[in-house]
């Protein structure tokens, strides 16, 4: 098993023991090769920070093994000290802890397929998670790499190998160079060693990733290697083509979108497909992020059970902070005629929940009205 | 008068002789300096074609005064030949006329102010047109002057002299190559002289302009005077900053939000801000346009005056065609309680005008239901 090397390596082996591997009782996975696994719903919105073993998944290769002691981050691009720093010097800068909510621009992919084919991961809304994260912040790393006036963009690299075409690409990103240069309170990235305290899991990046609150999850690259410096964004294929909203997956479309940074508002019940019940009054509750923009603050979780007639407002739990969702709870009336729960949300910058998202190919930022369907017994 | 000049050298003196603006009864001015002004809908959605005199028109500086004879277009960049091509040589290529709607990225711009002040021109529905333009492929071109192996997008440069900061800048737009290249029966994009079969008037660019069909307006660049062909897109303000959908008008915004290339579908009932009318049966028109994808076409426009209880499928007229708007009417029934006509459309790439457009503060796309407040008498 591929993950097995580096779960020694990152953590203990008290789960290995037992002979299986230690997630599958706690994920759901998508796919196993690569490892995409997202949590059953009535287990993410138990806590507010998300534990590890219930926190989503998305590889694009199988995970790298690592070794720590040898492993290197390169720094490099338009910079005066182009820069090779080994774990042990990332440990020596300042360590700061975010507490910063990640979420796939493909959570709730699956609902596209209602109005035609997705291809990707077929998430349904368990795509995110809430962790403390913890490392140095990027614009320390930069500041002493040195930036050149011509400085943009910058550059992440994975150590995965994701097989494209005839060859291998890492997993790459990049981020505006004024999201970069962020710093204490408002952390535009973090080169992360630690998720809620212990160090990183093969899973999410063992020994070393990137964090950047706000953006969608592909912006957080996994198994960082390499941070490279330039005028314009990354050329890799998870930039220039993948993670855009596009009609159709042509040349031209993938030119015309520009790459997704932030996520918008959403929100999800924690229930199955399905919701049988007798007529009555239940409680149910779920999830629900702002806008990734600084300052951004939920304004109102609504449910309805009479298709969007009448609303009931939701309420809210968990900390009210930049860039992390926020848990609610909500008693609702089902009666005889009532074939649907749906959540809507809205936040203090304008994002709101849209009664229907545009259609498009790869199946990315639904965030439209959730509904789960209900059966009256 | 600034415009007199130009007109004296592309169209005929007639109006000139009236001793007044030839288009103040046609257009309604927003700004007179610079010209940037929209017709009343009632004159817009009589005509498939849209009458020159009808035709928005929206600049960023004073008309600049051309002279034909000494005018000469300049292709430069990655190009291996680079041109320089005077309206003699471009009348000599093959000539293609294309009948394409254009429209303000800003057009119904003025909505938005309900849920928060947009600056800009303050557009209502009448910003966009239909037009027949002639002139030659801009791919004919391209080939001529032989692109480069790193060719990726292709800048537009106008003549005129926008005031910024402490220096004046020309409008400047970018496609991409993909776009840039097709020819016909899609042509990407055309270098036009003449509109509805004669030279371009001075407000709609003579004596060289681009038409890009199915784009925003803003990529098609007036009183054109450069094509620049680079490996990224125009770093000119109104690509790299402005024409981009953000929540606030910082470096970080412009930076994470892509240019704006093809326009949304969007439709608008030709009716005055509030309509008076009795309880009863009316007849009411509009203009639609499909998104600005190859093959779109209108489904459905669909009006309702009961706040969206119920709606009556409106009947369509004017051509079928590609990066072309269509004509519509349908009879409404106003009854005590009606309080709004609302309008909406679907296409058939997907495209649907949403119940609501999330505020962005340049103010553009707005291409919700469009309403219209009825008064009952």
């Amino acid at each position: 098993m591929i993950g097995s090397g580096l779960l020694i390596a990152g953590l203990s082996q008290c789960d290995l023991a037992l002979g299986q591997s230690p997630d599958e009782k706690d994920l759901i996975f998508r796919t196993t090769d690569p490892r995409n696994a997202e949590p059953a719903l009535g287990d993410l919105v138990k806590h507010w920070i998300t534990p590890v073993k219930h926190f989503y998944v998305r590889s694009h290769a199988p995970n790298p093994v690592i070794d720590p002691e040898s492993f290197t981050l390169q720094v490099e691009g338009l910079v005066k000290k182009p820069l090779t720093l080994s774990l042990d010097a990332l440990s020596k800068l300042k360590q700061h802890t975010v507490t910063a909510t990640l979420t796939c621009a493909g959570n709730r992919r699956a609902e596209f397929n209602k109005e035609g084919k997705v291809g990707g991961v077929q998430w349904q809304a368990g795509a995110i998670g809430n962790a403390k994260w913890t490392g140095v912040q990027l614009a320390d790393v930069l500041e002493m790499a040195q930036l050149t006036d011509n400085a943009r963009h910058v550059w992440f690299e994975g150590l995965d190998e994701i097989k494209r075409d005839n060859g291998t690409i890492p997993f790459g990103a990049s981020i505006p160079i004024e999201k970069a240069m962020q710093t204490e309170p408002d952390i535009g990235a973090l080169l992360v060693t630690q998720m809620n305290g212990r160090p990183l899991t093969a899973d999410h990046g063992f020994p070393l990733r990137t964090v950047v609150p706000g953006y969608i999850g592909a912006r957080s690259v996994k198994w960082l290697g390499k941070i490279l410096v330039s005028d314009q964004p990354s050329t890799n294929h998870y930039v220039a083509t993948a993670y855009k909203i596009v009609k159709q997956t042509k040349p031209l479309d993938w030119k015309e979108a520009g790459p997704i940074y932030r996520f918008p508002i959403n929100a999800a019940i924690a229930a199955d497909e399905e919701i049988s019940l007798g007529p009555g009054t239940f409680r149910i509750s779920g999830y629900v992020l702002p806008s990734g923009i600084s300052g951004a603050r939920i304004r109102r979780v609504q449910v309805s059970t009479d298709s969007g007639d009448t609303w009931v407002n939701a309420e809210l739990t968990g900390a009210e902070q930049d860039y992390c969702w926020r848990l609610w709870n909500a008693k609702i009336k089902v009666t005889e005629s009532t074939t649907e729960v749906i959540a809507r949300a809205t936040d203090t910058k304008g994002g709101f929940m849209p009664y229907r998202v545009p259609w498009n190919a790869k199946g990315y930022l639904q965030n439209s009205w959730y509904r789960v369907p209900v059966k009256v017994q």
